[in-house]
């Protein structure tokens, strides 16, 4: 296990430098430019071995992608900008030298790509598991942050990309399956596997929705589509009316479930956990203006149900109506 | 151990909340109000049970105001105010409710005290040992962070408080000493065990220097006087020469271990981590200034050395000078 000062000047050496970061790494605190016309976010999410990874499914690179980019996705779903980010890793002894550089490699390699900087953190030894905590702060114009609340009556939901490939990649990994090669992209097993380790933030389309002012209501699917719907409508005090048919199951989970027993493709889509797509509300007027942008921005956005006054989730399936209780989703591989 | 949720529900009760926390704990980011008149400053420190501390040693509410009181030490050391804070959490299945009632507890009531916020957070289980990682976003005015930078050849250096202390708590813990009676203070031993396991941020310090402007450079003593001194030089590319005869040692300390064979109070004075005071440089003629303050603050200030030219670290005892090398501070229990 390399020293803290190694790992810190390997960090530092890492770290792309914002214009408005005044000190970085080194000081007791970073010091840090501030601008009164944006409000700050500000989020973390921890990751323990054993419990959200295991070192056998991953590499060292795809887990320093993940840590960050799971933080990321919260800022998207704000409708906002990262800016900066704090690491702290618990370092067990069997992570090596070579361990340390690929998961900080991973964290650096998403953080330049979408302009953040590594600001500061911690290291420790660890006597038995790896643990990774990152902080995101980010940045949103004032006043116009996209929370869980502004869910209105009449509004469509809407949810970008495709659901279930994440849920099912994790139970290959469960069930022996490996990312042997990370090359061959179109079977569909690898698809679902990628797509379980190495998430990508919805970045992109989270800062238009902000900037556009067009969602009412915003969640990133970590826990299910079923129950990420449920926080919104939760805090907006209103229910919600899905229609099967238009959910977007991922293509790799329609071309393998068929042929496997008692895995239902759609169940997958609406509870299957970790997707990292966003999940938004707005008004039926503002379609259009939303249907602009997956032309603009490459990501797919489908709507999938409406804003109810009656306060709970319903699924349409073939015509019948069925009842979505709150499941709440427990992270446990 | 309490799930997620019920965790979630505590600290959002214990949790009060600032003017400038627009959105605190349950959406995906907390969103903060901002102002263009400061800089912002953000660190984050971790502590892991085995490592920093030991579970039969604290109790839960003294440990978790240490996890905080570290991070709110480092926003001291640039000069600034803490407003917001994060934590996350891995808790094994041996931390049971009313644990985490007391970590979260001790956690709320520090910030309380301070005037922060807890904005959000993580929890998950752990397989092994209890994981705290706390994150703090603070300011100071634009332009005024104390860096360990600034130090320059002429500047006298201070030191808040005394020290040695924790580190010889530390040592009778490890001994086998045991926090029984928080009540009898008198008690050098219990003195010396309460500084190493609660240990105070010198925040109203801290803020003092930084809105006064009198300090040149600034660091906390976490990993030692000596270590810590070093970190100042190095980054001030300047040597400093200390008075073992004006190093404030701990009364502790002083009544304790001419008893003891083979410890040195000088040198736990000396290389002892984890006091958490303020070790600062000032220009010799903000001395009058200076020796105001621990009338206005009530809290001691000493002047131990002087900045120099040439790159080392000397100490001066009994007319002697010996050269002090990096030595760096491991925590390690």
């Amino acid at each position: 296990m390399p020293s803290e000062s190694e790992i810190i000047s390997r960090i530092k050496q890492r770290a792309r430098s914002r214009g408005d970061v005044l000190i970085g790494i080194g000081d007791d605190a970073a010091v840090l430019k501030n601008t009164s016309e944006t409000d700050l976010l500000a989020c973390c999410d921890l990751m323990v071995e054993g419990i959200h990874f295991r070192l056998d499914w991953t590499t060292p690179r795809m887990l320093g992608r993940k840590a960050l980019a799971v933080n990321l996705s919260d800022i998207a779903a704000m409708g906002g900008v990262p800016k900066f980010a704090m690491i702290s890793v618990a370092l067990p002894h069997h992570c090596f030298a070579e361990f340390v550089n690929g998961l900080f490699g991973g964290i650096a390699e998403l953080a330049d790509e979408h302009g953040v900087s590594i600001v500061g953190g911690d290291t420790s030894s660890s006597r038995d598991s790896l643990f990774i905590d990152v902080s995101v702060i980010g940045e949103c114009a004032a006043g116009k942050a996209i929370t869980r609340r502004g869910a209105m009556i009449g509004d469509k939901i809407y949810v970008s990309g495709s659901l279930g490939a994440s849920a099912l990649g994790l139970s290959l990994l469960r069930e022996g399956g490996r990312l042997e090669d990370l090359k061959d992209r179109s079977d569909a097993k690898q698809q679902a596997i990628f797509k379980h380790l190495a998430p990508e933030p919805r970045l992109t389309l989270g800062r238009a929705l902000g900037e556009a002012g067009l969602a009412t209501s915003m969640i990133d699917i970590s826990d299910g589509l079923s129950t990420d719907l449920w926080h919104i409508l939760d805090e907006s005090h209103a229910g919600a009316l899905i229609h099967a048919d238009a959910v977007p199951i991922a293509g790799c989970v329609e071309s393998l479930l068929p042929g496997t027993q008692g895995i239902d493709p759609l169940r997958l889509a609406l509870d299957g956990g970790e997707d990292y797509e966003l999940l938004f509300t707005a008004r039926p007027e503002s379609e259009k203006q939303l249907m602009v942008l997956p032309e603009t921005l490459g990501t797919k956005i489908t709507a999938i149900g409406e804003i109810v006054g009656e306060m709970r989730l319903s699924i349409e399936v073939n015509g019948a109506i069925e009842s979505v209780e709150r499941s709440g989703y427990e992270h446990l591989i």
